[in-house]
């Protein structure tokens, strides 16, 4: 959901030219997750953050993201990003409950909420999503770096992630009582 | 979101024949809100539904709801149809949390969600929002009706609620204590 | 929560009398689970439900539920609980959220709530809890008998759940977006 | 919930020795509350925060938050606390979900928990509470002071909080889509 991201190679059923046009008419849905690990009792013991290498050089963190298309659930979306994203042994264990934690809005231009995404006006909802197996990311996406609750929700790596989405982690930390 | 409604007079920058097009491109992100009363110590004691006819003079049953445009956050959104659907003086209490009791997904063609759409596949936000004021229904709504919970989660007002809204409105219900 | 249980067997610092006073005094704090099996998506598919015999020799079905000791953890509560009705093989994936999906009010007189214990007052922290393994109930229940989401928020299912749960499987159904 | 509080001048129906007895036996349940003032469309502007004297004459920093009685129900339990620690004159608007936005599990030794009584083993159930009229804090309560998201959510400002109350101020600015 920014310009440190390569185009999408799965465009759905519209074209780049199309979506982009759109892109300047609607609000497009998102779905994204903060991939954590737990231990034996559900309890969350570390965070999933991807670092990426934008078109310009520069190095950013982000979390798992991706436009929902038309005919696909929530649920298949969730599935399909955190796959192409983490690599197909993550084995994510997608949540029981469609709600999401948090519902991060993100606009192009000064608005009153604190995400921002410079292509487009983006409304996601954001999961935390224990996986259980190997990590691989794949795609643009560099490396994953498991970070402990207070590492993630820190202020120096709140300031290298993409977006604002350094608010949208310590939500996910706050939503598991993790969040000291 | 059904056939028995009116187009909607205000398609944001969308001209009729673009979101006609779009509609079978995209997800369409709608917000949806159930009107309730509450007593004075917040406990929800009755429940609005609107009355509205089809363009086939069919009388059906339904909640606010409407679509997000772009630029519009999403507490703008809830705001501008809840005194669209419900009058200017309702005097609703949107929540803190932008967080919904649930995401309903509407899809046109058979689907594994419960709620369906046939002009298109949205997905809704949906809020409970109580109203303190007088409701007014305008545009295309007959009437505001309300009832008691175990009224409007009973099967028969399920049954004339469109789109699966039954299933949302016992979702509400369920998710403010007040479901039995 | 109800007559129909035999004594907990593990009172924890309390003897079984002090326990009978104490609950004339205090409201207890107790911990329940809606056990479930999701698909590989995460999406329920089946609801477990517990068989019980009454003193009175009355069967009566019921969820996972148990008393909160002190010094324990909530994540260990539940957990052992679990454990106790399900057996040693269910393997539960406790969620990572410790917020429950409802919070049930049982009283032992009239009151707003829906939910009725004789013995006591009490106040549960419910939750959706997956089960991955092989369920082999104990102590007192007869069986766990796994029903769609459509059985066990049917009517007649929910006249026989104890304490008026049958509300509380419907809420839990909802909260998964599995409620009709 | 600590010891910088005066002694519950209302202790139910247990004398002072009888709770100090059942303080050391069972988890006590108490409710908690985040005040809030919200802008017309529901969104969160400030943060309420009580500053009480503790018996060592330190000053302290906390929110609202008081036991459950027997026989009360949550909502009578919140009402209370809130009347008793804001006046009045507060005019709390009640949330419509009993669904806190977090349950913080107070232990007196050291535990998983970040969160600490000296006195107890308390589970509080926590709420954002917006309030609409006057506060004019009673009890051993100095004063309430107003903050902005960004000070409440401030290493200052957590560090003056009771019982590591400053990651549940957190935590309840999450739930609100409000903690960058």
């Amino acid at each position: 959901m920014s310009s440190v991201r390569t185009p999408d190679p799965n465009p759905g059923w519209l074209g780049e030219e199309e979506l982009a046009a759109i892109r300047q008419r609607l609000p497009l849905l998102y779905v994204e997750a903060v991939p954590v690990r737990t231990d034996g009792m559900g309890r969350v013991t570390e965070v999933g953050l991807l670092l990426r290498v934008g078109a310009s050089g520069t190095i950013a963190r982000t979390i798992v993201s991706g436009r929902v298309l038309y005919g696909e659930t929530l649920r298949d979306a969730l599935f399909r990003h955190l796959e192409k994203d983490l690599g197909p042994m993550a084995f994510p264990q997608l949540p029981a409950s469609p709600v999401p934690f948090q519902v991060a809005e993100y606009f192009p231009t000064p608005s009153p909420s604190q995400y921002t995404d410079e292509r487009q006006h983006a409304v996601a909802l954001a999961y935390v999503v224990p996986v259980t197996g190997t990590c691989d990311p794949r795609q643009d996406a560099l490396e994953l770096t498991w970070m402990t609750p207070e590492e993630a929700s820190s202020p120096s790596v709140a300031q290298e992630m993409e977006g604002g989405r350094g608010g949208l982690v310590r939500a996910a930390l706050a939503s598991v009582g993790r969040l000291v």
